[in-house]
């Protein structure tokens, strides 16, 4: 049978976006992966974890493991609005929805405000999951360009003025990484954030807030846009997938409650309770403030490692900013193909991310690459970057 | 701000399949639940799962928390092929796509062969949640009536020879809970089966059967039609949710390779690592052919323990049909209008889903009730079925 010939179009189309070959390769088991926007195994809490579980099922048996039940997953709602209160931002039950991390929370996002007469708009380069998911929805993707301090919100405001003047529709959202932007690593400033919650609201367009890293500052906590929002246009997308664990899959929409029940609606995956309350009784036993105030020391030691071996082994045609958090650096390095030097930086037992991944026009990409300083010890990402500073010497 | 004004018109529309107060009541806490369709308290493996996670952390730490990284959720696929093996149901690797339960299974499957364009049929009544998505994607949905044993295969050839001497197109796929089926216990015998199989050929269209409830039978297990598939018709959906527990949310789809890659590329919740690998080290050490014959065994008490409950305290106009497996029991009550009668069995302290839900018109539901044998504990069951009893008499 020919399955394909059943697919609506939209799905036909949407699986072009899969074209066989277009992703990164399969990496060898000891290679050094710098490719890897994974937390450090060091700071998983592991054992936390494990002993949230017994806790929780000693004192719940069952409970955790049915469709609904644990009274903790009310607990981790709540224990989620009081991080957003300590980020600046204040907001009643019916306006968060926990999802199965930042990607599915994205991926609502799209689906209840994209079709393929939208326009959405996207910093260049982006988070590469985000353009796939877009992609699903829609071909009308806008590209901002980004300098070391984040999206370039004049040349914003001069797309969008150009649109207008061309009776093109605006974009029915920005999606921006303002925070420890994943892969630059680049955070937007103050005056930069209030300039782009004016166009917002002069272009009439609703900014989706992508803030998974914003809690890992190495120096100043950026105040999130969701923060500022005078006039409901920021939908704000949280995740604990970097300062917990990735593997529990707990992000979060924050969002006018019109839309967030419209999320909702779509979440056919229905609720997790046992990672949930897992995450809940993690949570309960935890100083998070503590935590993630270690976590901030760790990684911007790691930060440091990483720039020490950059500044040593890189040559000087190579260059990049040095991020305030996060766990990236966007790393540009003219004349040469980053796409092919993968496949040799594989050979030598090292991976990063090709610049191509994270832009609308690949090409875009060519000359950029993105390194992850959260993951691997930091004896082995020296000696990465070593071998990447002599295949390109 | 008008948020809605933003939704496109698809989601528009799916937002008007959840008007205000459509949904079943909230239940009061201490009400007697026959309306929950959860695997019993005491069959739920909370211990076995506490020892699973703890023996998966001593030996992979950080492993299950990251995005990917436990080589136990390979060990779940293949125990899943291995599941599906017992049932007669052979497939390979690429043709297994794990999900998060069988409602992200039927929503993905959905995603990838229906918009508004086409037919969808289901039988008539239904899984509710079934419905609930189906809506979503198209208002094109064809009823076959079911009796006794299940779905009405002749009615269905009717129904599609008309449509075809219409000129009426053929529905993309049949939604079927052949075994032990929800909301009506009732289990299709193999003649039907057989004809339903033919018919999918004849008329060219899918079958997706949901075997959620497929090895609970309390007597002979029913052959699934995917493992009389000879023509690559039929797309599977199981869960591990009615056998180990439905809060690690653990389903999949078994079909063809080109619809499971469909599917798993819409699949943006990415995976759910640490549920899976618990999953994974739960079945590691448990013997599951034993397991599910002592849930064979403790189901059929349950479910006898009701069928005496109704004989003793139901009047003589309810009728109903002894349930081979599954969970449920499916009352006609002629003259009563059970929506209403479930709002004076909630001034009692009792719960049941009523008819409505499970129909395309709800109308269709009125005197019809479902009643769960799974949950509660048997002298609540009793003490439930009394009051139902009492008030229709």
């Amino acid at each position: 049978m020919n399955y394909e010939s059943l697919f609506p179009t939209n799905v036909k189309v949407a699986l072009m976006n899969d074209p066989p070959g277009a992703w990164m390769p399969q990496l060898p088991e000891s290679c050094i992966r710098l490719s890897a926007g994974y937390p450090a195994p060091e700071l998983v809490p592991s054992e936390q974890v494990r002993s949230a579980v017994n806790r929780l099922i000693h004192q719940e048996r069952d409970l955790p493991l049915h469709y609904l039940g644990s009274p903790r997953v009310d607990f981790l709602r709540a224990q989620l609005q009081e991080r957003l209160k300590h980020r600046g931002i204040d907001i009643r039950e019916h306006e968060l929805l926990v999802t199965s991390g930042g990607c599915q929370a994205i991926d609502l996002i799209a689906k209840v405000l994209l079709d393929d007469a939208c326009v959405v708009a996207v910093e260049a380069p982006t988070y590469m999951e985000a353009l796939e998911i877009f992609r699903n929805y829609t071909h009308q993707i806008v590209s901002v360009p980004m300098d070391e301090w984040g999206l370039q919100t004049d040349v914003l405001e001069t797309v969008l003025t150009k649109r207008t003047d061309a009776g093109l529709p605006m974009p029915r959202f920005l999606y921006t990484i303002p925070s420890f932007h994943n892969p630059t690593g680049t955070t937007l400033p103050l005056e930069r954030r209030l300039k782009l919650l004016k166009l917002a609201e002069a272009f009439d367009f609703l900014i989706v807030e992508d803030d998974a890293y914003g809690e890992l500052s190495f120096a100043n906590a950026p105040v999130p846009l969701k923060a500022m929002d005078r006039s409901g246009r920021v939908v704000y997308v949280g995740s604990l997938s970097k300062v917990v664990a990735p593997g529990l899959r707990v992000g979060w929409i924050a969002g006018p409650q019109t839309l967030v029940h419209a999320c909702s609606w779509f979440k056919k995956d229905l609720d997790h309770p046992f990672a949930q309350a897992t995450m809940a009784a993690y949570l309960q036993d935890v100083d998070f403030t503590k935590r993630v105030e270690a976590l901030r020391v760790a990684y911007r030691k790691r930060r440091d490692t990483m720039m020490r071996a950059l500044d040593t082994y890189m040559p000087a045609f190579a260059s990049w900013h040095v991020p305030e958090g996060g766990f990236f650096v966007w790393l540009h390095i003219p004349e040469i193909d980053t796409t092919k030097l993968l496949y040799k930086a594989l050979d030598r037992g090292v991976s990063f991310v090709p610049g191509q991944y994270f832009f609308v026009n690949p090409a875009d990409g060519r000359h950029f690459l993105r390194l992850s300083f959260s993951y691997v010890d930091e004896e082995q990402m020296v000696k990465g970057v070593q071998t990447l500073g002599q295949l390109l010497t």
